[in-house]
């Protein structure tokens, strides 16, 4: 089988690397940058940081703050407005993945005729979209080095994919002096939603040599620096190895797929506006105990990644010792164990059984679900 | 401190990946590619089972099949006239690390005024290159996804570096069925390479979070495929793993650079001719030993990553157990002790010591070596 793998393009790391800011939009071709970012980072005071370096090189920007957690289709059209407006010839994106995901649609926009409506699913863009230099402000979805989009598509209440390799971002900057405030909770959310990118992308059908590499370096570091992260978000190292680990777990899923785990977590997020590393949280055991023996020889090898002895246990002996592994950092983070109290009734299922039997990530799921092994999943978290 | 990583772009994986080839060429905007290529390419039939692909296709290319070992300035800028001559738009390099780097050269001449000696050290060139495509046919140098190219500078018997992002290849092929005819020393020398490049990269002070993990992938790889694919060649498993190896090795130390074993290698093939494999053989374990205690952290790392179990051992028990292993290997390989026997006067010496010190990649070599330590370590191998 022939496999494809697109590489993220430059990856600038370090504290402060968002000094280097001014310089890289330069190296694009950049003077005049539309930010793209939400609320919640302005109040945190991070866009505060960014603003700092630009002005203190003179740079000239606009800010659009309207960003709002899974997207709609709309809030992007309107952002590609302020962006022909404005003049602009760079896109940053600041923030997690709904703002970088934000920018990616804008720049795409910008330069090709149509709406959001007109890119959806996999595509090849007539003129290169307009440069995004993307700056996470969580170690979650990997967005600043994946080559796709999640888009709301309110109407039908369902999150969209929109992939291409154009969407790359130009650069990503992995600063984790930007984390600093993260809330506890968001750390949780954000952290296990990347572990599963590591997890899943690993298992997945569609994982080649490359990847497995980058998804096992990926779950490595996100399975030892997540509890004391969330126990210590000011310490740079821990936010630099969570924010490396997502990265690297982003550079894995973007090209080998994901699997059950996001195949279901999607129309949960789609249907209730859930944190989608609640549902990754809660479908995480569940899903891994059901592909088990599909993948047994896999599971070994997390078992060994994550730095356990296998002292000459069998396969499912290590992989049994890993689905407890993994259970007990989910139940060290404090993750609510039902959906029950987030308002998930029963009646919603059917329609969302028949959303996750069309989802691509499914068909890259080590053991082939059917549909009473979808509801039945369903089942165990509402 | 801020670090840039440059990923490599697209990377095509698989049994007969090559057919990927036109179609390729097409997404890279060419239709009429010179293949760069050495004899040794046609002799084995491989240059054959390329333009079958192209044929197929009705591609019309030509062929400049007069690249060297060590390519000098004058094959890279006669590869140039061929190009300009062909009227070609795009290249497509067939071989080992002197294909796949003088392809690159004859890119950014092709594109660019001037020679090659225009060109040395780190280089932003004014026109993009012509794209290239590599297809390595052995597992070892890791240029089909990395920013240099190296050139020997005949009059001065150097070899001299070329680095800048512009460098990449556009796509790299790794066709395991290509590697069937590798004579077993050409594995040796090339494996061991490779190996080479994941041990440094990863040693190396200027690793990253994100190249350390793409080092400790490949070490792992090729570990464990070196020696039973120089027993099996026709393996196409063995040889995926080894490319994939050497591949991942190569986006690790383009971007953390390399150490000690390939600055004292340099100057050896640069005066000698050797293979440059055969030095990187021979230094590895005298600058393995010469390093520990400068790293001892990271050989327990490399320890365990080769599959070993730690039950309690020190990092200085690890460290010296990963020596062991390593001598192991090379010793398995059935490669020389000395190089004596390749005509190496200790007269040559001081002049090769001179140049070490002022090598890029002994700055990155995690113990600081002196004078008297690079001089007594070209005497252990001569």
């Amino acid at each position: 089988m022939v496999n494809e793998f697109l590489g993220p393009r430059k990856i600038i790391t370090g504290e402060n690397s968002i000094r280097a800011i001014p310089n890289e939009m330069k190296n694009l071709g950049g003077s005049h940058p539309l930010i793209v970012t939400d609320d919640g980072i302005i109040k945190a005071g991070i866009l505060k940081q960014l603003i700092s370096v630009l002005d203190e090189q003179k740079v000239e920007y606009k800010i659009f703050p309207e960003v709002e957690s899974d997207p709609e289709f709309a809030i992007m059209e309107k952002g590609k407005k302020v962006f022909m407006e404005g003049q602009h010839d760079i896109l940053i994106a600041l923030g997690g993945g709904s703002s970088i995901d934000t920018a990616k649609v804008i720049g795409l926009l910008a330069t090709n005729e149509g709406t959001v409506k007109d890119y959806l699913g996999i595509i090849i863009l007539k003129n290169d979209p307009i440069p995004v230099i993307a700056i996470p402000t969580t170690a979650g979805t990997g967005s600043e080095v994946t080559h796709m989009a999640m888009a709301t598509d309110k109407e039908n209440n369902l999150k969209r994919l929109i992939k291409g390799p154009q969407l790359i971002p130009k650069s990503a900057v992995l600063d984790p002096t930007l984390l600093k405030s993260l809330p506890p909770l968001t750390i949780s959310y954000t952290g296990i939603d990347a572990f599963t990118h590591g997890l899943e992308s690993f298992l997945s059908t569609r994982s080649t040599l490359i990847t497995q590499q980058l998804s096992l370096g990926a779950i490595k570091l996100i399975y030892h620096a997540l509890i004391p992260f969330k126990e210590n978000p000011k310490d740079t190292e821990l936010a630099s190895k969570m924010l490396h680990g997502s990265c690297l777990a982003g550079i894995a899923f973007t090209n080998a797929e994901l699997g059950a785990i996001h195949a279901l977590a999607s129309p949960l997020a789609g249907q209730y506006h859930l944190p989608h590393g609640l549902s990754c949280a809660l479908l995480l055991c569940n899903v891994l105990k059901v592909n088990r023996d599909a993948a047994l020889e896999k599971y070994a090898i997390l078992f060994e990644t994550l730095g356990f002895s296998r002292n000459g246990l069998s396969d499912q002996k290590c992989a049994d010792k890993l689905i407890e592994a993994i259970d007990g950092l989910v139940r060290k983070l404090g993750i609510p164990s039902s959906l029950k109290s987030f308002g998930v009734k029963p009646q919603a299922l059917p329609q969302m059984v028949e959303y996750v039997l069309k989802s691509p990530a499914l068909t890259a799921n080590p053991k082939k679900l059917n549909r009473e092994e979808v509801e039945s999943l369903f089942n165990s978290v509402c």
